[in-house]
């Protein structure tokens, strides 16, 4: 199972981490979950650079692909030299949008007349688009998934291991992750969020 | 106001990262957020690779000090390389640990007998050490705190922004960061939590 998590210059840490954090506990299957990127380190909205893990043609052949977040997102979106290597396939693909990386998915064509989720700030320029975006942390529709504010990530990584290895698995890296204290309600409450698109 | 993230080799992405978004959306004040480190680069437990901001003698001097987690903490807590580089101090310093950092903060004598947080894999070493550890997601008593789970990270971040700022820029610092269409729950579940501790 290889996952790509698109991140880009000027990525919101939020919006790549938290995804990568929950997909990784499931250590008992060969999830391969990489950060993926068009130079060989990004660095985020807030200085911080990180080393690649993968080029952007690991996203083409990849099972799961998550668009992340930042605050260049409008400038990649136009961008040919990253736009044009893009060769995404939702029958054969889980493509997920994060936050501003809905938008990509939009310019994509990935969205078509889906409704979508993404962050207060992009809501703008989804719309611009010819996306109808909805008030609510997430939605799916078959392959393609969209979550809107940063900690909603906890919601699409839940939602892909739900959706490709079980509830059960969705549970346990939840609640892993959870606050001390709170776990069984935040596992409930992140199953309440995702069940319906299951 | 200088804030270190202390993140060793090992690290878990969501006990770093979550704090560094959530404390870098004070913009208008000049805070300065930085991933601090032992080493020019860390890898995570999931073996990703950042650049590291700041070497260990920033926190000597740092304003806030939150102590990262990860798989290698109980190996760090015994390298005097690292342990012996620290002189921190709860009297000028704001001094704060993510789950297994609550065991680094207890074995440079940070906790006392002051009751702590941590995850529940770290909390048998945590005890080991002579703490007592609680069962809730977050606690603090003046400028010592400790958060367990992974998510609970934005609970020491608000609670930090809110003693060092105000309440209304914590409220605004979670407001941005939660999930669409749960701000407001989220904010004030955020402030429930820390509330007690303000």
């Amino acid at each position: 199972m290889n996952i790509a998590i698109l991140t880009f210059d000027g990525y919101n840490e939020l919006d790549s981490f938290v995804a990568l954090g929950i997909l990784n506990r499931i250590r008992d299957r060969e999830w391969n979950v990489k950060i993926t990127s068009p130079s060989p380190t990004v660095t985020s909205m807030n200085g911080l650079t990180v080393q690649s893990q993968q080029t952007l043609s690991f996203a083409n052949s990849a099972d799961v692909v998550i668009f992340g977040s930042g605050i260049l997102t409008r400038k990649i979106a136009i961008d040919e030299s990253i736009m044009g290597q893009f060769k995404l396939d939702p029958m054969r693909q889980v493509i997920c949008g994060q936050c501003s990386g809905t938008l990509l998915m939009a310019k994509l064509g990935l969205l078509k007349s889906l409704p979508a989720c993404t962050d207060l700030t992009t809501k703008p320029w989804v719309i611009e688009a010819g996306v109808d975006v909805v008030n609510a942390p997430f939605i799916a529709n078959n392959n393609i998934a969209t979550a809107g504010g940063c900690l909603a990530s906890q919601y699409l990584a839940s939602w892909i291991i739900a959706r490709l290895v079980s509830r059960e698995a969705a549970k346990e890296a939840i609640h892993y992750v959870a606050p001390v204290g709170e776990k069984e309600s935040t596992v409930a409450h992140n199953m309440s969020v995702i069940s319906d698109f299951l």
